[in-house]
Formats: structure tokens, sequence, C-alpha cells
């Protein structure tokens, strides 16, 4: 955490510089069309206000505790838009009293013992990238507790078993993102498993948050690498049974999967692994609307075309990412395998893209026996701004500019309609808050019955009060994607920002079930309070 | 119902002829090195010994309710070996005091208020054809209620839907298969999920008990079709949302997938369809070994080939349906696609076997564009005997022979040592109990991390006390295969008979959550009562 950024995304040594800023700057005028965009002068972390802690750790708990001011203002917030906003002007009230780092099982529950019986609210923390509020008890809710401990889990980062005949392993929920990935790799395998908070993030935050990879269909979801998972309750200890597959009963893991930290502290998982992928094909098609690149988008996956990516950006998202500047849709298609040529089913994918009046813009690119992605082309261009993406939003925050992302998933009978009225909604939204902006979309995943689109929007901050703006934008877009039939989110997670429309997406009585879980759990309440149920 | 057998399985036109029970005990006499096989007396409708009713359904719901002795008979049990035995004797005291045949969701609610304020235990009733005593209250426990209400949702059959764009419809929890995959195809769609009791289970029951369909791989599962479901239960109607995929919290359809009638009456769904595969390519492979053959399917699914069929008969099973006779294993390969040519696939499936010892025996057959499998060779033998495999336990139990399957999952890494141990487990009990018998297995499923392995035993019965015996066996084979680190259950679920080791299987917190959903959603306790938790 040394070279953490204490408010941006990621370490300080990424930021962009000042040459690059003026670049953004640049460019964000160009996009939205006059955003006035000016560099303003960077936080300094001597300057963060971090309140006195209201509670501390007990003395068997002092080896794993700290309540240095920096380390609680690192665990203060996400990386949402208004932490990142709160963030850069120095405002850390949200802080943890107590950072808590167990390195075992064992460490964890001696924390959720003392948080149950002190009543200090307990937050599990993994990477803290959460852009839903995940992170951070609201400030309504903290004096409901003799104070807050943030887990951080980062000390749970071993590598336990590998089971190479199977190709699963039993890793600890600290692990982030790289880490991992470099412990398979000496083992000739990987997850596969890349969201775009990959760098920073952690398996146990994946798994908590039910988060979303890189690739558009099959295996990328963490849900479908988990094979079991362990959980420290309050109350004991979950270990789910390893198995390929059960029909006995409701799935247990999935309680857990997507439960946010609420109703138990994951600290390990058996997840299924693979061998590297040595063939891809790939492509990149252009399309005159973005409603024909959704048409051929859903061929692709209703024929049984399984492309690892199916990125479909629509005008405005090629701009944003400078992969088309004519004011055509972009199709990325792509396809891997660990064991066999994916030309043919790249060709086929190809035949279905120009049915539904698709041009390719450049590939077919194939690779076979090799070891890394194809990175030419459009796909190339695209891949490098998905993992900076993140830093340009802190980098947008830092010269005055609102910008931010939300995601989705419909079915495909909605999908034209669903995207106009987000859209407009967005559009609106930012008409009546800000003058204007730019909206985009692309689609992260598709499946046989609908596509998941992703939202970004951008519009000049309202200095001081960036906050009231973005929550006037985010419940519009919100209360629009809920009315049109999508779901308040595909990868994000519920977290805290989510709730009032997770609320009205849930089944009421499976609200009532999962409150009945939380009481059976956590007792005490203490575990993350405000996430999911109340 | 009316042509349904009383006390065997499915249609009485379909049972077995008495030449045909006679070549089915030379067959059993040779199987089994000398069971005692002989065409005992068929048990007639008259003689069913069925209990006066305890409990009447109130006049209004006479509309929807049967009291009728034989209709309670047919209500009594399920089809497992038990359920057979004792309906060959003509006893049916498990027999429910009413039937009940609601035609919407109002009418479970109607039937749910009834049973809930005069403590009625429910069990709701799809196809019957549970294996686990899914659908029988225990006798030791049917006091402690008023009387017992037996479900039936059978007139929950309307096609409410058709999303042709997203590929999914909304069907009424009452369809059984057959019905279903007509009125589907009339759009040219299907749901392609075909459990071996396709022809009498139903949608609702599929997903109350996550049913497993035929294919080895890819979307099979009940609960990979599964969009979203609607239950009725005690407190109220549950909905979830349409939606391709969500990252939302714990997934609020699992709680009900699997939930086996504890925790609501499902009652509607949309489901995932698919338009009809027109590619076929098809092999057979022979193995010297199991193990060999277990190796080579572990090939292929790891190679991220998805075969529709990936079916290793071992020795025994090849000879039980006569698909090979020279103590070889063999796989059954096919692939099968809506939209392209599965040759490739194939070849590179009989790549990866030959690579493992495998040498193909049949095929590879290759259909492009055709509406039906290719039915040819040792495949189109055991597609045959996989759909009158039900016909023929219930025959064998009409000439004093004792056959039951039990199916489970384990990961690769162990399966080698658990296939020794749970086959020893269930020679040994045979030997013990009866003298001995036949064990067969063969995969229905194969996963990345582990294979689904499906037993059969034949052996003699010991008339008159053919239960105790059974019970002995079984006691022992859940036992090996919990013992071993198997899954009680990978589709044939809980019901009654797995309670004992899924609870030990899953974790107790979970049971204690499970405990918490049912009391929130049926406070009464009258759902099924017996079923998960207690």
């Amino acid at each position: 955490m040394a070279n953490r950024s204490l408010w941006a995304w990621g370490t300080v040594d990424r930021f962009p510089d000042d040459a690059a800023r003026r670049r953004l700057a640049g460019m964000a005028r160009m996009l939205t069309g006059g955003v006035e965009a000016t560099l303003l002068p960077l936080p300094r972390d001597e300057d963060a206000r971090v309140p006195e802690p209201r509670v501390a750790a007990p003395a068997s708990l002092a080896a794993m505790a700290s309540a240095e001011p920096r380390d609680r203002a690192l665990h203060a917030h996400g990386r949402a838009y208004p932490d990142l906003v709160r963030g850069f002007r120095g405002d850390f009230a949200a802080a943890p009293d107590v950072v808590l780092r167990p390195a075992s099982a064992a460490g964890v529950a001696a924390c959720l013992d003392w948080c149950s019986a002190a009543h200090v609210a307990c937050v599990p923390f993994g990477g803290g990238t959460s852009v839903v509020g995940g992170v951070e008890v609201a400030a309504d809710r903290r004096g409901a507790f003799a104070g807050v401990a943030s887990l951080d889990l980062e000390r749970l980062d071993t590598l336990h078993e590998v089971d190479a005949a199977s190709l699963a392993v039993r890793a600890g929920a600290g692990f982030r993102g790289p880490a991992l990935e470099r412990a398979l790799g000496e083992h000739g395998l990987t997850l596969r498993h890349y969201p775009q908070s990959f760098e920073h993030s952690t398996l146990g935050g994946w798994i908590a948050t039910r988060a979303g990879g890189h690739f558009a269909t099959g295996p990328t979801h963490i849900d479908d690498f988990v094979e079991s998972i362990t959980a420290v309750t309050p109350r004991g200890v979950v270990s789910t049974r390893r198995l390929p597959a059960s029909g006995a009963g409701p799935a247990p893991e999935r309680l857990w999967i997507g439960s946010e930290g609420a109703l138990g502290v994951i600290t390990e998982a058996w997840m299924r692994v693979q061998h590297k992928p040595r063939f891809r094909a790939s492509a990149s098609v252009k399309f005159k609307t973005t409603l024909a690149g959704a048409m051929a988008a859903r061929a692709l996956v209703q024929a049984g075309l399984r492309p690892a990516n199916c990125r479909l950006l629509d005008p405005a998202e090629c701009l944003l990412h400078q992969v088309a500047l004519d004011g055509t849709a972009v199709l990325l298609v792509a396809f891997e395998s660990v064991d066999h040529d994916q030309g043919p089913a790249l060709a086929r994918a190809l035949e279905l893209v120009r049915d539904h009046g698709g041009a390719v813009a450049s590939g077919p690119t194939i690779v076979t026996e090799g070891d890394e992605a194809g990175g030419a082309g459009e796909a190339g261009t695209w891949k490098k701004a998905f993992v900076d993406a993140p830093y340009l939003q802190s980098a947008l925050v830092s010269i005055g500019v609102m910008a931010d992302t939300f995601e989705t998933a419909c079915t495909w009978d909605r999908f034209d309609a669903f995207h106009a009225a987000v859209t407009t909604a967005a559009q609106d939204a930012l008409r009546r808050t800000v003058g204007g902006g730019l909206v985009a979309c692309r689609f992260t995943h598709v499946y046989p019955d609908g596509p998941a689109p992703y939202y970004t929007f951008i519009g000049p901050a309202r200095v001081g009060d960036e906050l009231a703006v973005w929550r006037e934008v985010k419940g519009a877009v919100s209360e629009a994607l809920h009315a049109a039939g999508g779901t308040i989110t595909h990868h994000h997670a519920v977290g805290r920002t989510h709730r009032p429309w997770y609320d009205r997406e849930r089944p009421a009585l499976f609200g009532d079930v999962l409150r009945a879980a939380k009481q059976t759990l956590d007792p005490a309440g203490i575990l993350n309070p405000g996430v999911l149920v109340d």
C-alpha cells in the first residue's frame, strides 16, 4: 500500500503527469464540446483531514492493528467518483477508527469476536476499489456503533494448494490480481479473471462482489470460477465442499458470492483455473449504427459461438477510446483457446457479422501457439485504454471534469428502448445539472438472452458542488435503467450507492430471507452495516 | 394421469409384457451371475390399500380437490426403489389425504392459506418421479399435522409468452417435458433439457430439484436455463426480475433452485430456450480401462471442448446396455450445434482420446442440417436404453430383482480412489446382504474440475425384506461417497432419502440460514416437511 495514492486510483507513480493532464483537458473539451477543463492543484497527503479515532483495538489484537492516520485514510473510501472528489478535497471524515490486518482465518475470527462484543462496525477490505460505496459506513450510521474497523485481508495471500489434475487451486482471499497470476503462472496456470480493477482488487473482493471479468462470454464471472469458499462469520466458519457440481439443495456458496461483506468474511477459496490460452483469433468490425452492431453481437452468441471478446463500442465510445472517429460503431471480436485453432470460429463469426451489415475493419488476426494476445488494431488500442481508464477518471477529477460509469444488463427484446431511455435520461440529467456532456455505451458481456451495456458519462464538474450534481445524474440514470427493466448492477455490486434500486429490484421476500440470514450469521449486526439489508 | 401405473414407472401401456420380463430375467441372471429372477404376479389396482383420509379440503377449494383413493395412491410415492417395492405390494399407507389441483398462482396461494391455517402438510407435486422420497411425508412426521395435501401443479401448463428476440419463454411449472417441447416446437424452439425422467417430470419439478439434463457439458442443468422464477410462498409471491445476468447481491433465484418444495411453490419461470440443433458429430471410442477413458474425458473438457455427450461407460455398464461385451470401457462423444459444423470439434476430440489410448469403435458420424441426432452405433443403442431404463427398473422389481442407481460428483484428483472406494462399498454391501450382484458406473456429466459418476447396482431381492436390504446397501454407498469426498447428489436431489448425508455435506451454518429462510417464508412449517431442514 506504500505507493498507493491517498485519493486517486491506483499507485502514485502511475497518476498522469501535468503534460498528460493537459492533453486530457484538451480531449475533454473536444469530446464534450467545451468542458472548461483546467489543471487544479493536486492534493498533498499532509493536508488530508482524518478525524481522531473513536475506538482502539484491544491489546489482544494490537499486533495486527494500525491507527496510523494515513493508513486509516487509505481505508476511508473506495474509488467511486464521490470518493475521488472527497479525497481530492482532503476529506477523510469517513476514515475507520482502526485498520486490522489478520494473517489467518483465526485472526479474522478474533477480529469479529472483538467487533461483536464491543459493537464496532467491521468492514471487510480487499483492494479498496469499490465504486459503489462498499467499504465505507455511512455517516448517519456510524453513530450507532462504538467505532468502525476496516478489516484488511491483504495478509491472506497464500497459495495453499494446487490441484493440477482438477485444475483448481486453494488461494487466500487477500491475493491481488497480479500476485495471484504470478503465483499461478509458476504452475503454468491462470485464473483468467480480469476485472478492470485487476491490478488492485483481490480474490476475496471479487467473490464478495460477484465481480465480472473482462471476457464477454464463457467463464468470465467470478461465480464461474468458485469451486468452494471458506468464510468466517461471527458465529463460526463456513466451508463448502470442493465439488465440480452438486444438486444438493440450494447452492450454499451462492449465499456468499455477492454477499458484499455483510454475511461473513471470505478468507479463502478453491478456484477453478486454466492453462494459459495459446490460440487466438480476432478482428474488428464496423457498423453504421449501434443497433446493427447489437444485432450482430446477438447473432454470435445465439449461434453458440463463445467469443472471449464481443465488445460493441457505440460511436461516442469509439471516440472516447480513439478506436474510430468516423461515427461508426465498432464490434471487437476475439476468440481464445488453450487447445485449438480459433480461425474457424472467427470465420463463422465474420460471416454472421457481415450478414448483419458489418464491415471488417481490421483482422482477422490469427495467433497459434502464441504467448500473448494479438494487440494489433482497434482491439489493441482499446485494451490499453481499458487498463488505464480508472487512472484517467481520477485525472479528470483533477481537471474539474466529472466522469463516471454505470453498467447493467437487460434482455434483447428490451434493448433498443432500454438503451434509448437510459441514454436520454443521462443526457437530460447532464444538461439539467451542468449544461450537457458526453454519454457513451459499450457492451462488456453478451448472453444469448441479452447484453450487458456499460455507460460512461463525462461533463463539466461544478467545483464545490460535485457531489450534489453527481447524485442527481446517478439517480436519474439508475431510475431510468430500473424502470426500463435492467439490473442496477451487472458487475459493479450494490454497495451503498445502489441500495435504493437494489431494494426495489430484489423480491421483497428475498430481502426478508437475507435479513434472516444476516441475523443468523451476524447477530450483533457488525458486518459491513448498510450493505444488502438494514 | 389416467394411464399412469399405480406402482411402476410411467404409463401402464409401456410396462414390459411377460415375454419382455422373461428376457429381462434371463439377462439379470447372466449379468449378476445367478440372480433367481422369477416372474411375480403383477399387482392389481383394486388391491391397493389406501387409508381413509384424515382431513378434507374446505368448500372453497372443493373445485380443485380430489379425495378419490386411486388419485391419492398416485400421489403417495415417487418412483424410487422403495416406492416401487411398496407399490408392488399394494402398500399406499403414505397416500395424502387430499389432492389439490390449482389452476393458477392465486389457486396455489389459496391452497397454502388453507394448509397454513389448518396445519395441513403441503407437498408440491410435479410428475411424481422423485427417486429420493421427495413427495412423501415420512410416517413418523405425519402425526404432527392434521393431514397431508398433495399439491399437484399439472394445471399450470400454459406457455404464457415467447420472446423470440431473447430466446426465452415464460412457461407454467406444470408442463411435462413432451408437452413443453411440443409447445416450444411450434416456435422452432427447444429447452433442450432432457433428464431421464423427461417424459413424466415437470418444469417446476426440474427447478425445485436442480435437475440435470442429458447433455454432458455446456448448458444442461436446469440451473443454466432459469432466467427468472415466480414462486408462491405462504407469505406471498416471489418474482425475480428477468435478466440475462446480474451482480446485485446473492442471486435470489438460487434460493429456490433446489429448494425442493420446502421454501415455496414454483408456479412459472422464464426459461432460456434455443433453436433446434442441426449440426451433429459423434463417435464412440473404446478404452482398455475405465481410468484410461476417464483421463480422456478429462482431457476433452480441459481442452475447452464442450461435447453434448461425453459419456464414459465402464465395462459393466457396457454389458448392461449391450454397448460392448468385450470388457472394454466405451466413451460416447458427440457434439451438437444450432449453427455450425461440428466435424472439427469431433476431429480434435478424437485426436485427444487417441492420445489417451482410445480406439475409435464407431464413427465419426457427421450430420449437417439434419433434424435428428445420428442414432447409429453404440450411441444409438445407449440412447434407447436411457429412456427405457426406468421401465426396466420397475420390471426388475416385478421379477424379484433389486436394481437402483445413485450418482455423485467429485474432483478429478480424487476420482481413482473415489471410484474404487464406492464400487467396493457397493459390492461389499451386496455380498453382505444378498450374496452379490452387479455394480456398474458411467459418467453422466464431465466438468473441467471433475466428473459426475453415476452408479447402477443390481442384485437379487430378498422378497419380503426388500426395504431393509435396500436401506443397508444405500446407506453403505452413501457413506462411502460422502467419506471419499463426493456430493450426496449431483442431480437426483436430496429429498428425504439423502437427508442424513446432505446434513453432513452442507455447512452447518448454511443449514441455520435455510432454517431461518424456511421460518421466514413458511412460518407454519407446512411446506414439504422433512425436506432440506427440520
